[in-house]
């Protein structure tokens, strides 16, 4: 029935290596951004599947002639939009051998592997990152590879409204009016009809005593406030929120206190950074992408509990199909329980490889050296007149906008986008535009930084 | 910075690319199951991560001595567990890339490819599998990639709720009570209070005049019917709930009707088993895996919907950092208004692969194959007076037991999970235990299917 015999695809593998290794190269010296307009990949394709199979050098072709063409430079040292998604050549390894393996981690009996990996890894990163000791699997609490953050946060919201015996329609979620649209809509899609965006100082950060008054206002209309979400490092702005604070007003009215610190928690690998994220051992749970800022590729988001009861009684189901000796036995970790799909890749996998190619020495180098370039950067965007920083710098972003108002910094966004060489995402805060850079690409040097404010500086 | 540079990374990949067709040629020779106790695999590992980066060759050496052993054989000729999970090399060669290329398919500006491909590759299928034409892109419908059929039942779910106006605590979910447990699971997640497992007839599959009895029920205490899943192949026995008489139940109430097909649906590439599959045009949603049983590794499962209005409204929220001109001139597709999380993988790229490297024909031969083989499964058993079926086979999984009832049913499965070269579920229905023989491995052939019969016959 295979078309595809072992022999061919040793064959193509080798290929498509040389392939990769080529596109690493080159990539550099790329656009950061492909030139396409809408519809122009989709009109390129046949609109029906072939009916006979085709030969491998077809279909490399045709990848290369039409699919590449609209790919986008994520991995490129001038990607400085969004947050990094950055990946390292370990990752890719890894996540070969986990396509090829293709293991179900659904449950301990379908993959010891994968779950032991995972349980070990996210021990791991307890230590590496000075996160909470309880959180490790020997303690109450526990680790777990989500999808991605939005994932984590909405799993946070679900584990929060199953705590309470209000009706779904009266709970109330709260985060800050600069969290990630994630939390949002991860409230709604977990049916919270009441969602509070709270006020935040001039630091971009929420504001305790307007968290405080809308609790209050909530309860006295007879709501229930059942979800709280700090912020470590916003996407805005990579503003902080105070979780000590926040923790103070969620313990008083027994709120479940999720921490958000998808891009910045990475940073906490450097024992110098952890000052910004004090009061962990009061949250309930906390999520970071080491896929963003960890050189490891998406998907991987982890996602920690303080305690893994509510979690459990909140997604534990077993059908017939599914029970086994181990599972009942209780000694074995199935992690379709600590999360919404029942299917999970082999994720833990390209994790390990990661941090024991970089060690705890090389990931801390690389965090250390972005946030080197974007001090950089502040200093120099300070020395100018004509441009101001919008925002704290405590990471990589930097965020900053043209003094004469929008136009100008919308015209500087554009000649940067406009260069080939890097990209930035424009956004606004307080009604006024300004250009995030986001500085955490695996191979962004200074050289890159360079090359990025030369345009913006020539923009002036 | 990085330790390992591109040609490290080229040496490697060619290494790694080596041990995978290794694996791939030595897996049918290998035991089915590893011979691992729970804790081996963790204790084998050390509690803290390296300081200092490792080579390449200590992370293989200790990936093949302590990680391999836990590793189980889903793509093993001989796995018969569970539902496939089927793979190919074309779909691990795409993997290759889609971890190489590290993109973001969130929304079209950050990967033009990845979502027109996604567009494309999903209008291809509905043709392939002879869905309803207004299911395509062009239509009021669309189709999406999701990472399981969990997910995508949650989301219907999801959109379901947000439909209504009336409480979500008064909203009921109904399905067969052979349902996957995701859907039971997938209504919890989704906040919904009551969810009614619908009784089945002799043939497993959901009874409409119970269901009309629920659903009135429900309409009778104050209740809200929201919600109603049909499965076309269930978990436990490939049943197959009656699609139109369901809808008819649905339409009078406006009841959101979903179809989980998450195994089935893959073989209505061939015309000849659409007849098990009737009257799609009247559902809402709809879900299949090609990673079950369509060559293409996890995660990869589409889900359908016959109106994409309701499932935008459910779901688009636009943060100013995600705004682009693209996206609101309304002409581009964003994926992540298709989902819950906002970040996702080039996953269209291996569906892509797979389809054209096999071409529909290929896939129907291999559908057609794993069919033929379980109804010759099936005439075995019905020709030995100690076996009896305990459910129709329609596909390809076949479910019996021995007539002296469960002991005796228990032992056949030991001696199978014993064997080492074939590996099988033993379930419950009925309060019976029965055993589930999958057949739907890349490399499982007739050859595979004896072997797994001596072991069945010499048990008798």
């Amino acid at each position: 029935m295979a078309p595809v015999n072992n022999d061919d695809f040793r064959r193509h593998a080798h290929d498509i290596v040389d392939w990769i290794a080529d596109y690493f190269e080159e990539l550099p010296k790329q656009s950061v951004l492909p030139d396409v307009a809408p519809g122009d990949i989709r009109k390129s394709l046949p609109v029906t599947a072939p009916e006979q199979g085709e030969p491998f050098a077809s279909i490399m072709s045709d990848f290369e002639r039409i699919i590449m063409p609209g790919i986008t430079g994520w991995q490129h040292p001038g990607w400085f939009a969004y947050f990094p998604a950055n990946s390292s050549p370990p990752s890719v390894l890894a996540e070969m051998i986990t396509a090829a393996l293709g293991q179900q981690g659904m449950m301990w009996i379908t993959s010891p592997a994968a779950t032991e990996l995972e349980m070990v890894t996210l021990d791991w990163l307890v230590d590496l990152l000075g996160l909470p000791p309880e959180w490790k699997m020997a303690g109450p609490g526990g680790g777990s590879i989500q999808v991605s953050a939005s994932d984590a946060s909405h799993l946070a919201l679900v584990i929060a409204r199953q705590r309470q015996s209000a009706p779904t329609d009266q709970l109330v979620a709260y985060a800050s009016a600069q969290a990630h649209s994630s939390l949002e809509k991860g409230a709604r899609v977990a049916g919270y009809r009441h969602f509070r965006s709270v006020a935040v100082g001039s630091d971009w950060a929420m504001s305790p005593s307007a968290l405080a008054d809308a609790v209050g206002e909530d309860c006295g209309r007879g709501l229930v406030p059942a979800f709280v979400c700090s912020t470590v490092g916003t996407t805005g702005t990579t503003a902080i929120d105070p979780i000590p604070a926040i923790s103070e007003v969620a313990r008083a009215e027994g709120i479940w206190h999720h921490v958000d610190a998808a891009f910045a928690g990475n940073a906490m690998i450097c024992p110098e950074f952890r000052r910004y994220q004090p009061g962990l051992d009061e949250v309930d749970s906390y999520v970071f992408n080491p896929h963003k800022w960890l050189l490891t590729n998406f998907d991987c988001s982890v996602f920690y509990v303080a305690d893994r009861k509510p979690l459990l009684e909140a997604l534990q189901i077993t059908p017939p199909y599914l029970r086994n000796a181990q599972s009942s036995s209780g000694e074995v970790v199935d992690y379709r329980d600590w999360q919404v799909p029942l299917g999970r890749r082999f994720r833990a996998l390209k994790l390990w490889w990661v941090i024991r190619s970089y060690g705890a020495e090389g990931l801390r180098e690389m965090i250390r050296s972005h946030i080197a370039l974007a001090q950089d950067l502040v200093a120099r965007i300070q020395a100018s007149p004509q441009l101001e920083v919008v925002a704290p710098t405590p990471f990589s972003l930097v965020s900053f906008r043209h003094v004469d108002g929008d136009e100008a910094t919308d015209a500087i966004a554009a000649r940067i986008n406009h260069s080939g060489h890097s990209y930035v995402t424009p956004s606004v805060i307080d009604g006024h535009r300004f250009i995030r850079v986001s500085i955490g690409g695996a191979n962004t040097t200074a050289a890159d930084v360079d090359r990025l404010w030369e345009v913006v500086s020539a923009s002036n």
